[in-house]
């Protein structure tokens, strides 16, 4: 079973039972994010593939906010030269924090984003691949690309899984700032808390919702829910049935449906 | 012309006028869904496709709540061999109730679905391949499969269609409850009412408004919005306007138009 | 570069720095879409296609009402004979009409729709493939075409590219009528205000945040969001590095990194 590093430079992590706490840790910067972040990100993600023994990974912010977008700094530094016959560093580069935010979409675990302070751009896009957002009322939100004349090239296309094309290409092409009341009413968040101290009471009960539900179940559920749109509805509705036979068969199952023969409630193997 | 059965075991059929009335009748478990109850539904349903003279089809469920999902007790029941190289049978069983959804969502009729008491699991699911849905306030809601270690399967791919993928990750995951107001702030429910009498009042002005819509062009109405995501935008636009020349060429147009010369209401044969 | 013709017979253009103004001028039939307006529209989209120097366009309608549909006195006429072999003309005709809504939804330039009066039918269609939409509150919007007996073809996917197809099905089988706060609620309508004056300032104030956007920037923006759904992901995701790369190596990109870096408004050519 593949481990999590001991430490890690721009990332705080905690385990607690089938929970993994991963918080961005630059604060000093708003959490922007830069290539060592985006990196240990896309360490932890990959090792949370394969690992069944987590079932929700909570994404935060340290400092009061959640991700105030690429590092710019970073950005000023990153043109290179074109090679002729070779694709573009700039676009290769980029599109890898589409393939980033593709690992975190699709990962096993319910990731529940806990959102404060501010989640702009490359944060937005972040906020946008969570199964559960959780957002304080005075937040703030941007796709602010435009206004500095770049592209809001990987995270579009997750904005726009989010929430439709036309709300995207509203906010995308007005880089509108809003705060979490739209960002609820446009689906953005699925719960509105009033501050911090509301955040960690709404993350601990939607939490414990999370741990009555069976995580197999769980992971075949969002593995069913993952492939809409990307296939004909007869492939999907053929493989939520494999799905479906597949935890109907498992331990988890069983226990579910006798506990609920017996009124009681069901024991997860990852409790 | 397919006739419906004079009587049937857990269902009650009522036709008036253009209207039939569908009624999930095994109020004694909250109409749960067994093998009976979702086989004459299918054959309502089969028949359906080729009655031009049936154009408004009203889902309820008896005994003050629509339906309360898959009856537990049949699952219990419900594991069977697999054979070597063959399909699982849980998963061929399970896989056909997405082949009913999938009959419900595009019966050439309106479907109205009039909803109190409880819409959970299949009968969220019933819910959700609706054209309108009528609920009432204190009508409760989940998709509950995961807290019972099973897999919301078959009903989650007809969710995603109705709401998004993004808020189905979040009932899925979680196994939310929730009430009548988030099911039509999620777009579950089109209209909202306060209790059942309400819900009788308001069944009938959508009725009535329906009878204003001519039958053939409602009908071919629905199979052009139902084209839409399954193939590329022109081959949609061009079915369409088949579509559109067939109304055109038809006597209910001639009559539509006339009426609208002649400032009266237009007159349709199911009326 | 192609020029605007110097008159129109059915719309009142002006131009203003980098913003057209596009009136639909048939305020006698509430703009109600004949061939001659269509024509005009489809040419002056034809010439913005290559226009970098416009970038936002902004469709009303003249005498207080956007659009009011097709125009039936048209259409009373439409009626043409079929050739055996022959695509039907009726549909040939009304295919035309989703070919011009394709190239308004796609144009490079934002398109801001500011609604009041009736969006019906045709007009309904046409607001619907805006980036944003202003509408006043008492607005009226509706998918009339059933209740006359035809089919609301061209319009309704794109209809269902802005709420769902839920939504759709709803609105086009019911052929309901609805004001100013449904619309922005179902995300037809992005601001939504009091009446005619407070329409003309909140579209300055829309046309003042677009002016922060850079103008190749929004460009390939608007490119990129149009992509998705039409293509896989991980294409869609290629595209938008490319486009990134594009952006970044665009002088757009070095004014306003220099002038985030300088904590001052960058200035974009087109102003």
């Amino acid at each position: 079973m593949s481990e999590f590093a001991s430490k890690y430079e721009t990332l705080l992590l905690r385990r607690e039972r089938s929970r993994l706490y991963v918080t961005l840790n630059r604060p000093e910067v708003k959490n922007a994010l830069n290539p060592t972040l985006i990196g240990e990100l896309r360490a932890v993600f990959g090792i949370l593939r394969d690992r069944r023994d987590i079932k929700v990974v909570i994404l935060r912010g340290a400092g009061g906010t959640f991700c105030a977008g690429a590092d710019l700094k970073n950005m000023e530094q990153s043109i290179t030269e074109r090679r002729p016959g070779e694709r573009d560093p700039i676009a290769l580069n980029n599109r890898e924090y589409g393939t980033f935010l593709e690992m975190v979409n699709t990962t096993p675990q319910v990731v529940v984003a806990a959102v404060e302070g501010y989640a702009i751009a490359g944060g937005f896009g972040l906020l946008c691949v969570s199964d559960v957002a959780i957002c304080t009322e005075d937040a703030g939100f941007a796709m602010s690309e435009t206004a500095i004349g770049i592209v809001p090239a990987q995270i579009a296309p997750f904005v726009a899984a989010r929430i439709g094309v036309p709300q995207t290409r509203h906010l995308a092409l007005t880089a509108a700032r809003f705060k979490g009341p739209e960002a609820q009413r446009l689906g953005i968040a699925h719960h509105l808390v009033k501050d911090s101290a509301a955040l960690d009471a709404k993350l601990e009960e939607i939490l414990k919702q999370i741990d009555r539900c069976a995580p197999l179940a769980n992971a075949l559920t969002k593995a069913v829910v993952m492939k809409v749109g990307s296939e004909p509805l007869s492939s999907v509705l053929d493989f939520a049935a494999d799905r479906f036979a597949e935890a109907r068969r498992s331990p988890e199952a069983a226990e579910g449906l006798r506990a609920f023969a017996e009124k009681r409630q069901p024991k997860w193997v990852t409790e």
